[in-house]
């Protein structure tokens, strides 16, 4: 279970409303690569995990993920405060506000709904932990491409450090995966599973 | 952000591995009204309230509804685990392992993967609790309904502590709604929203 | 069975085409809370109220959101008539028109099409109720935003009269919630789900 | 606009509970080619269909395939009453169960809620009305196979009745087709699109 | 199975990048009624067609699409090619360009991704050839409408071209519709259905 | 462009119809880590594949996965031929002959159509590698689950066929990950994406 604490990871501090930017940066929070995305994948992973210490860092990095959601839905509140109708009308933010006012709904950039679909989970700690490396390099291009459009340094800075984490978690991934196929049969590390295979189980 | 502790909110220890009833009561972590839903809700909304106190209600009952999906993801893999292919071919239970092991993916009982489209957040304090006691009504029917097909006493006792569960957040969410009626104007409120209207910043 | 008349429930009488405001207006007609959803939603749960009068009431608002629908789609037409070529490239109508020219196809303003997801029935009569009652909240915001959005007299009459018929049904829905409350088992109303339940059909 | 009366189109009563036959019919509710989608089609292609006959057919069969989506949830609504949870104890009703409770939901036999992108709308009326021959016979095969599933004379009855249904608005569809071609340019008569290009509007 | 050539079947040469453009021309690969969709489609049918000559067609005409497939995917990618952030910056193009950079991913013009939902199969060569043919017809459409748009005569050529195709394939469904017909029982057409009563078999 | 032969990549000659089995082996269709997913993933990618040799291994691949496709379309085809409504009645595969009486239709094991938010195209050379390590781990992981229900080795041997294909790719995008690192920046390979920095392209 886990204890809340009204903190965000990294400060988000943001002086300027921009929801046109807001609407491209939400797809961090409900898009395919997003930090909802990526808790829910690593969370739910952890059961089938044989290795203590691979389901050791998955419940760490998706707890770290809650954070990174937490963190993109400040920021797309801050960009979308104190504005006026004006600000919205004829502007790529008007269908958002429609359906949401200025509420923070999970969905991609181009207006999608988060759908689980985006996360795999197969059970197989091979599979999941290469699941896993394909997310962070994905989360890092999308947070690469909003650095590429974003002028406002209050906002740059917080995403800079998301980037930062996705490639410390790749990292993490990678490490992990060679530690399982180090504990695996040598010859054919794909020849069982040891989270369903009754050979493991002894 | 959040702190995890690796302790359960309530006990799940079941010694019976039946796989079809977790296809069951895996609804109610991926379901159109199960838990990750839920958590995902309530955080989220907390953005466009703009009263304090209910923003802080709607903290508090998102981190618990995080870990009410933590114990569903317990059930389900202590459902399944230690079992063989003999087990599941010709069960109800095949076509989910087919494509996930006895790993943990968030569906809804009928296969179909969780989506954001479940959730409404309308930036607007009046409907969005209107939204959450709705969505308490209904986990609460589907626990009922579980309940109704569970036999085994140690699956039924978290079921019937997440269950009560609902109901406390029900009453919670409505007292929530007094308050807030009785801060807004009280000829209309729907006359303005006061996460959005000029007015209310005064 | 229903019989149709050649007959808005309001008049739609819109002389200036504008097919971006259209393409934000069909939110009401194939959006999250649209009108489609909601005679959808109302006309299906029908079938498992326990009590007459509570039915009576789904069949009567249901059929009202069928012409609700209906003067949304009359409304879309009207704003995308008589338009040219030109007055569609580069704005945010053009995606719409690639697959749909100006016909009517039930989306929200993302641009995602209807899903029944967005729709609760659950076959229990308290959560029903409670469904209803977000639903109508939830329409009435949409409506809220978009009478910020529009300037032009002639569409806001029609939106106007629909955003206060949601009241008028969030009110019948408050008083078929009592009703049945009372209908119910004072002491615990969640006991039992008369639409299901033995203990009821005596 | 539509007047609601109480009666259903052709009879449905059913004496024998039938909780696994319910999921399959089903899908000519909610599923890929159900009447909840037939009756979407037709009622929102009116709006621009260029000639008043073809209007008045897509309302009028419009119209009927409410009355057939009634029929269908009348079907489901007899096949689930007085059951037991005896009766849904490991049977492929327990998932619809746990999420439904004997309420009637608009999905497909897969357990996929209804979504409108099983419905095409294009615009043009050479297109929708291609689709809606289609629509129709692609109804016309589920009813089909529904017959060679169903042993009980109660459900066979209004089943067919719907069936044949299919096949008259087939042919009307297809005399509006072959009406439409004769009102367009004989030589090409997919050189312009009379909904939209103004060569029609002369 | 499929040999590979590298050659488009019609030639793609563009010289200005058009972003926006691209993200309309999008919807013929993975819109709903795009070329994916089609040699899916087509591709998967031929399994329970009854007559050689029909599966021939759909084989040819499936395989096709794939070619039209890259077509499309070749115009996407030369609409995009040798761009610069500030390209971007503002333009419809920005939610795209978050979650795919410059990459090709199919989708409809709307965002949203490819659904098999779309696609009709039936298992009834009767149903799937009205089927194939509202695709084609609804595929025309697309691309009259992208043609309404597009000024860029290097964009048009191509698009103009596989328009032409679908004609023609719209006429071959005809011509396999009507040898079909011939084929089956003349008095009664839906009586049967060759690819799965035993009638047939003898 | 594709030319078609008419042969499949490994025989598939199954004796005992078996529809129960073929709901399962369709995923590998159209499920999460099915063929055709694996096709449209590589061959869309191949636009922004920085390197020759890359979008070679792509072309390649892509290709191959059409013919697995065809395979897997031939499975089900093969273990749903020639059988009669008493073995569909009761059965798991009720559901699916409903709508699709034995055509072939690419869905999941669940039932749940196929959909485009499976792939991930991100056109970033890194992350698509990524993801197709782990597209081609998770192929083979669905095999093996198959393999461990399957009793016919009529259909093993052409599963069999099918999973030790998967693990080659794996190795081939392993290598091709390995030349775009050589090829790359040694210091920060995740500093540009080749595919659109400037800084590449001189």
């Amino acid at each position: 279970m886990w204890t809340y604490e009204k903190k965000l990871q990294y400060p988000v501090n943001i002086k300027n409303p921009n929801p046109a930017l807001a609407n491209l940066i939400i797809s961090q929070l409900g898009g395919p690569d997003g930090e909802l995305g990526a808790s829910m994948r690593y969370l739910n992973q952890r059961y089938s995990m044989p290795y203590r210490e691979v389901a050791a860092v998955l419940s760490d990095i998706g707890t770290e993920e809650l954070a990174h959601m937490e963190m993109i839905a400040a920021i797309i509140h801050q960009l979308t405060r104190n504005i006026d109708p004006d600000d919205i009308k004829g502007t790529s933010f008007a269908p958002y506000f429609v359906d949401h006012t200025t509420g923070v709904y999970p969905i991609a950039a181009s207006g999608v709904p988060f759908d689980m679909k985006y996360v795999g989970i197969k059970g197989d700690v091979i599979a999941d932990l290469n699941e896993d490396l394909a997310a962070e390099q994905k989360a890092r291009v999308t947070y690469d491409n909003l650095l590429r459009l974003i002028d406002d340094r209050d906002v740059c800075e917080p995403i800079k450090f998301l980037r930062e984490r996705e490639i410390v978690h790749y990292q993490r991934f990678g490490d992990a995966l060679r530690h399982t196929q180090e504990k695996m049969d040598e010859k054919n590390f794909y020849g069982w599973n040891p989270a369903f295979d009754k050979k493991f189980k002894k």
